[in-house]
């Protein structure tokens, strides 16, 4: 058993995730929108890697019962009702629906990673829940591995940042070492970063990405550490709120 | 113009290296390698990303005028000369001679940048070099970019490790910033490593491998911090020592 972090999904085939729990990491945003809509009341997210499927999907529920959300290059997808902003997701956008969602690469790295033994998101907003679930994951004698979604194939700060903190919680567990390659790195950076997280978030790429797209409020939302008690866990191609 | 670094080759395309200064690094070995041998009097090195390609080239080439080395996973290729350790580049082996060297990443990284407009190859053994060839190119008004090899598309911490003091080394540069995400957590990782790089290089999952292979030694012979003058520059599909 072990804990590590992969800094992207490159490189990776569903076999790194056989038998595993994996924790997929995508701070800016869709983690933290998963995160936000399970906790204003949607039923489930369910998560599409394909935009032309998720609209397909999505007309195949009643509308009374789910909501299709979605961004490409961090802009809402046409005829979509609602985007990839965490600011979009409140109780009366998504209490009881079901919201289908495409991303660049949060939902992708999902997707990705659906043949692992557990699976949920994890954000710097709900940064307890997700330690707590990587910590059962080791004391059942799982490897447990911090997925991060990064930027098309790249490693992204802000996900190694969250990574890098989540290493520094469960770095005493005794099944945690050896750290591989990408946790030692992640926890680098945060031991750095980790007196000014808001900081080192607002330096990040995304962020300039997201400034540029007049979306830059939802870094602070999603700097929010330990907002939330929700974990998403992805069950019968879904993810739910965590009952635990 | 600015200093960035891509912490693995996944995610980038050919227009990634267009028109920009590239260095490509790979600690662990092929970088160190390929320094040694022209340290060595190696005429040049041709990197070639197939093995059987070089294969067919060191056949073309007179036999005392060229040698053949590679690895795959770490361990010296079938019918090769050489295999990947520095150790081997000795004057007797390669002084006058221009080798054909295949490695599973150092190479590869190389091939994929070659329509860069300047190109080279960095590790700590020539990390003063590595850092004038980047001085250089930003002071030329071109984007500098340090390409870390990493490990089958994924981020390894010892070429982290040598782009972060790459990036120390350049931050004061006026065209430096904006730094990217992977200079960013490159340089978090360095300044909490750089009191005991050496250490640090020892925890790396590749010097695991490299022990496991009998090639532990290597890993000491590659941290040392600016062994050489020599830096590796790719010109007309071939690897000399720049002149400078």
């Amino acid at each position: 058993m072990s804990l590590s972090v992969a800094l992207s999904p490159a490189g990776l085939d569903a076999e790194a995730f056989d038998g595993r729990a994996v924790l997929v990491v995508d701070v800016l945003r869709a983690s933290t929108t998963v995160v936000t809509a399970l906790q204003n009341g949607a039923r489930a997210v369910i998560p599409v890697a394909d935009k032309g499927e998720a609209g397909r999907l999505a007309a195949t529920l009643d509308r009374d019962v789910s909501v299709l959300g979605g961004e490409r290059g961090g802009e809402k997808l046409a005829g979509f009702a609602l985007g990839n902003s965490p600011r979009e997701y409140t109780e009366a956008a998504v209490a009881g629906k079901t919201v289908v969602l495409t991303t660049t690469n949060g939902t992708a790295a999902l997707v990705r990673a659906r043949g692992a033994a557990r699976l949920a998101m994890g954000a710097l907003v709900n940064a307890g829940a997700s330690a707590a679930f990587l910590h059962r994951a080791l004391d059942d004698g799982l490897d447990a591995v911090v997925l991060c979604a990064g930027w098309e194939g790249r490693v992204s700060l802000e996900d190694a940042l969250c990574a890098g903190l989540l290493v520094d919680r469960l770095i005493d567990h005794p099944s945690a070492p050896p750290l591989n390659d990408g946790a030692r790195i992640a926890h680098g950076l945060y031991r750095g970063a980790r007196d000014d997280l808001a900081r080192a978030l607002f330096g990040a790429d995304h962020t300039r990405r997201l400034v540029a797209l007049g979306a830059g409020d939802d870094v602070a939302l999603c700097a929010r550490l330990d907002a939330s008690d929700v974990l998403p866990v992805y069950r019968d191609n879904r993810l739910v709120a965590d009952a635990a």
